[in-house]
């Protein structure tokens, strides 16, 4: 049993308290919050878990094992490399820093330290992208040649991060987690229509070192809300919604196929295939429960996480990419580093 | 009434035999195509019209005021420059010529003689098209901030254009038709994925000269079949869907309002506005037909089509950029010319 | 101030308690409940309400003003009419009671005593069932000729009622509430599939004194969820969708018009209108919420209950004709009762 | 090759001129309707084909092997009647005729003659239905509960029948070729809602010697078009959209499964189960194709039609039984016959 200090209890903080006292093996002990208000409400809620405004406090108490930290993007660096310094496990809300040389300090101070860092990408663990990569691990897919996402809806505006760095932010780390290509270069479009803020409406292509690409469409000034993502293979396509209540992914069982290679004339060269459409049943646990439980287990077995500091660095490499390339204009900006692990 | 002669009976032909002959003012006396098979068809279908496959034939025959041609786009400058020497009208598809260069010259041989050239741009005659440029033109949308489509489905591959030339060409004409703003750049990325063939998927992304942003998705190889239109405005956002058999435009009295522009907190500055949807009865006439139509009345009234070589033009132009673009990953080309009419 | 003690603490009770303690006017003092398990649930919950496993000490407590009543269907005339004689308001869940003459007792017992006595039928107080009145009201539907109703799904099978007094009973006030004509008989028919339970699947046709005509389709063992309605009128149509996530209720200006009523050839006789569809904004507070505080207002004020005794009443007395009707095989059932206030 | 004559050329007459005309082992040689108008149509059209005002000129003439009767249902049992008196084999539209009396002096008229009779329910020729039948024969569905089937839109009247015997007749067909129960009682409930027509609304209920039931909603006044069939079985349930572009039928594999059948406690006793949802390829070869090309090959090889005058029979007592049950408002009617070939 780990004991849990909570840092952050604004938008999604309720949700990490919630799945932390869900599961077996953890408790949560603490939340820090700078508003009292907020805290008053978690000791409605929860009249056992000591609450402060003080987020030190937590830090200097022995007991607590970990922290979980869901303020704004700003302040992650500072928190997670004191609550790493002061020994504790580290679990951050996504994107884990705002540039990669941050994020690179806490990988390194968390490996030097043994502890877990670990960046809630949230979507990898739900039954729908758990799907989606053991079909392209297992082939069903043939080549992968492109993942296309729709993401948009009207708001939520945030204020210290453009819509890539809220929305797209998803995309990259299901992207980083499903494919197996190395991304080699971003490409960035966006704009701003309301005076004062970041990006509201952005897209982004991801180049790669081979055949396939992405792409990425988010969106806070649209009229209706999207989740969809369509995955392209030489033997099979994917349709995701994540909005469909049952049935979130799509197995089609089309493509084109190829004749008489040498053949001048190209009507007779290409030929559509369209065969059964399949709708596997998903695991449809909630992903922030199995987050939570894999990030206690990875604090006690000493187990690497599935989205561990490295996953999180490759995530905000290409969000600085995608931020360089949105100020040219879509001048495709090159990945400079060696890939995963690298 | 007006003799109307067709060039080209593959997959376009037909309906440009059938609207023509379907309208009061023309009539088709002849059809030329190199296949003698497609002749043999007219024949069965259109006993009383003429077939040859020599379109000089066709051009030489004084009794025919017009040809529409409905041929591969390689072939569109060499036939229609010979067609508007021989004193006829022309009747176009899209997109008008490869290159703007060469789109300038039939324009300029169409002015020289007074004829008719008109881009059988079929979107722009369709009630949807229409009612979202009078929604446009009133001021019902507010602002316009960005126009957003998705036109893809698995097929038909193109042998002669990619994906862009073949599929895009449809919105950038809608949005030349439907918008006021000058593009000044494209950013296009694209990748092809069936060897030997041209882009079969494409991003492009159509920078104004306000804040007015224009982003396509074209592809051939799709699981599923898409024809979806975001299009935002400060005031009201539209959803025009092709592919609805009846309420194919939605309009969406949603948006964000500011307050407190000097107010340092964020959270009270946006709200979030929604009110009534609303999908307007829309004329269902077929848009070959009403652009039949038209066009016979440009050539006996000397009325300037709507679709007109400028048009066409401006069109070529942003594929041309496109294009240019496409092989450079998504660097911005700026577009040289000085907007309409320009 | 007013305050309030729930019986029933199963699926429903936790959102009786969680909306009486949202409204301004009332505050939930006490929870009885059978089972142990769920009261100390109620303790985590809530812990300054009481608990008790017997419903009796509830009622005798004489700071207690009213009882929400939120346990299965056979038990609800027992504890209403018990609650009712100890002096206490009563909000009670649906189906009022299992017949008519319960209903009436009911009715008796809270008039004598000039108590409240309201039946949770909450869609009344959804945005999209107030809408659907107003549209009637204001006669924008024309005469109206029906309303069809599928409310279908997989599961949950209820162990003491049959699908049509689990789920019809939702339409049943619905309509009662919209619509003005009065209710003639009943046809009902269905089907047990699972053995040792009672109908899984039946369906409803409700005639009434005039033209107008109702049907309902409730299935516990369909594939897919389903809840729409269709309304037709004679100047408008509705399709009231509540699984939509925002446009649940549609208005098409569609319908038929009449030419030449003495002219023989049918075809010219019928014509068909189509104008635009509009799906206007709906209030999207919760509808318990709405239901809780207007409850409180009427035991404070005295008021009568928009979903009171009657209304009730009129309910079960339609699933007592359904019920009969059912055995039957569809054979149409008289309704006895001289309508609304009869 | 066989000879067709095609009487009755207004709505539906073309598409049986046109596929007979498709097919290899037939030709339509001459088409006779009352209207002058219709047939100078047929000759713009077909050059070749033979017209004329006196379709017993057609009879009488010896070349002709078949006439296909797309005429209003009341001239249906005279027209074939002489046909098959003529000699001619007969391909009818359907309902095959008004009377089940009617239809059983058509049989007997051509078993006596050892002449084809088809009935054109065309419905049974879709990839669609004969995949659900091919679905229910294999057991996948396990033991099958219910058909539901809505078919609405908005109009077209018909001048000579009611919405059932236009809509419903297509359900009917479908019912007794997929399933092999033996209907044994129909309900039917409706209204008219537009002066001096017939009804324009209907629920029809089918009842079985089994606990399959199956259930109709027509409706020619609805805002929305639907063409959606839910049925239900003990393994898996189908989903049949016939509006749907691809994934017409979708086979679920949901369902409940018993529990401890001796257990007190109901909610120990229901499970519920959700698999994977899967859409079958479907072939989708035009249906009217296919009806013409197996009732060509009829004639030739003596084989017996699929929709032969027994099916279009059955289909008519139950018509007959709707109407009588309408009359009386739901109330039951027995089939008197003794089911399938009885």
């Amino acid at each position: 049993m780990i004991n849990i200090g909570v840092i952050g209890y604004g938008y999604w903080g309720p949700n990490l308290v919630r799945n932390f006292s869900a599961i077996a093996d953890a408790q949560v002990s603490s939340v820090a919050d700078l508003d009292e208000e907020r805290l008053r409400l978690v000791k409605r809620r929860h009249p056992s878990i000591e609450v402060t405004t003080d987020f030190k406090a937590l830090l200097a108490n022995s007991e607590i094992d970990a922290v979980a930290i869901a303020t704004p993007v700003s302040s992650h660096f500072g928190l997670a490399l004191e609550a790493l310094r002061a020994g504790k496990h580290v679990f951050i809300e996504k994107p884990l820093t705002q540039t990669a040389e941050q994020a690179e300090q806490l990988i390194a101070e968390a490996d030097r330290r043994g502890l877990v860092l670990h960046v809630d990408h949230t979507f990898i663990y739900t039954g729908a992208v758990r799907k989606m990569r053991s079909l392209v691990d297992d082939g069903e897919l043939g080549d992968v040649y492109y993942y296309d996402s729709v993401r948009v809806n009207l708001g939520l505006f945030q204020n210290d991060v453009d819509v890539i760095w809220d929305l797209a932010v998803h995309d990259l780390s299901i992207m980083d987690y499903v494919f197996h290509s190395k991304p080699t270069a971003v490409s960035a479009s966006g704009m701003n229509h309301i005076a004062g803020n970041e990006a509201n409406l952005a897209y982004l292509t991801v180049f790669y070192e081979d055949e396939f690409i992405a792409h990425l469409h988010v969106n806070w000034l649209a009229p209706v809300k999207i989740r969809r993502t369509l995955v392209g293979g030489s033997r099979k396509m994917i349709v995701y919604d994540d909005l469909e209540p049952s049935e979130k992914i799509k197995v089609y069982d089309k493509g084109v196929t190829l004749h008489g290679t040498k053949d001048n004339e190209y009507s007779r060269r290409i030929g559509y295939r369209a065969g059964d459409m399949w709708a596997p049943k998903l695991d449809d646990a909630e992903a922030l429960h199995i987050a939570a439980d894999h990030f206690a287990r990875c604090v006690i077995t000493g187990e690497r996480s599935i989205t561990d500091g490295q996953s999180g660095l490759r995530v905000v490499r290409l969000l600085e990419a995608a931020s360089q390339s949105l100020k040219e204009r879509g001048r495709p900006v090159k990945l400079g580093w060696k890939g995963r692990g690298g």
